[in-house]
């Protein structure tokens, strides 16, 4: 079987490459803003992972498994995107310490030939501790925060004001591998 | 502030570094197999902690913080140690698959001077999915049982069936990392 993974994320390819699959890479360019957030985070994100598979689908991709899948951070009703400033990241730390929240990844599988298309999302909880503004500004210092939603990234020094998780730490890296590999099963294209 | 962890473990090494303190490692020899497990989980991981700290303790280290940590895997009313055999590893992993089991990480501090000892425990829950005769083999085959209690590491390849967890990733990993630099600020000892 043949993989691509429409996707420039790092973590994503260190996560996939736990299937023991070998895959190719090819980028997607799809502008997210195309897509706007409508109140439904599950639909939101499993959209946005089709629209990212499908934009790098051409002839040469038709015999092939395209795993599309984005990550949105979602706090007290709104979905945290990646900070635009300091300042910017600032708010979002001052809104995610001392409370939950929660990260929904989207995936989709575009089938090779005519076989279809399968979408599915995984909600995790994350707890941040409080944090004092010292502590958020030694934090954001740090540079961690650039390029990634909601300004952080559990693998890294936010890891120090993660009280828990409840669901695939995984998920909250940016592919819930455990997910994608029961359903590949499922789909016998493994 | 001096500090020195009594571990060899890599993986407690690369946690420890998050706090953005420097620490030299004195590597404990204590015999896990002096403590006897009595029932009482914390008491075991907490007394194995404070039993790897002090056994490095000397006049050399009385002016810096130990930390010592032990970390269990504990499924149904047993704690799992590293596997003996492939067959020892196997049956660690029918066990885990397709249940919750908990995972005990135990920390102890020895302040400097007079000032003490601290000790604390951290769980977090782990749920397998269910897993194939032929999964668990091949899992097995990628040799990552090999010196881990419970005969996984939630870092590898077991990731593929751990649907989720409920608390701290890191404490499964081998160190409490939030709790930890918690407790070390409580202490002003950071």
């Amino acid at each position: 079987m043949r993989y691509i993974l429409a996707s420039a994320s790092e973590r994503r390819e260190e996560l996939l490459r736990r299937l023991g699959i070998s895959f190719e890479i090819l980028v997607s360019h799809f502008d997210e803003d195309l897509i706007p957030f409508e109140g439904d985070v599950r639909k939101y994100v499993e959209t946005l992972a089709f629209q990212k598979a499908n934009s790098i689908r051409t002839s040469f991709t038709k015999d092939a498994v395209i795993i599309g899948s984005d990550t949105v951070v979602y706090a007290k009703g709104t979905i945290l995107g990646k900070p635009t400033s300091y300042e910017d990241a600032f708010s979002m730390m001052s809104l995610l310490a001392g409370n939950h929240h929660e990260v929904y990844s989207g995936v989709a599988l575009i089938l090779p030939g005519e076989e279809g298309v399968t979408q599915f999302s995984v909600c995790t909880s994350v707890y941040f501790s409080a944090m004092t503004h010292e502590e958020i500004h030694s934090y954001l210092k740090k540079n961690e925060w650039q390029d990634k939603a909601g300004a952080y990234g559990i693998q890294g020094s936010a890891s120090l004001f993660i009280e828990g998780i409840q669901g695939d730490y995984y998920n909250v890296m940016g592919l819930p591998i455990q997910a994608l590999y029961t359903e590949l099963k499922n789909l016998q294209m493994l």
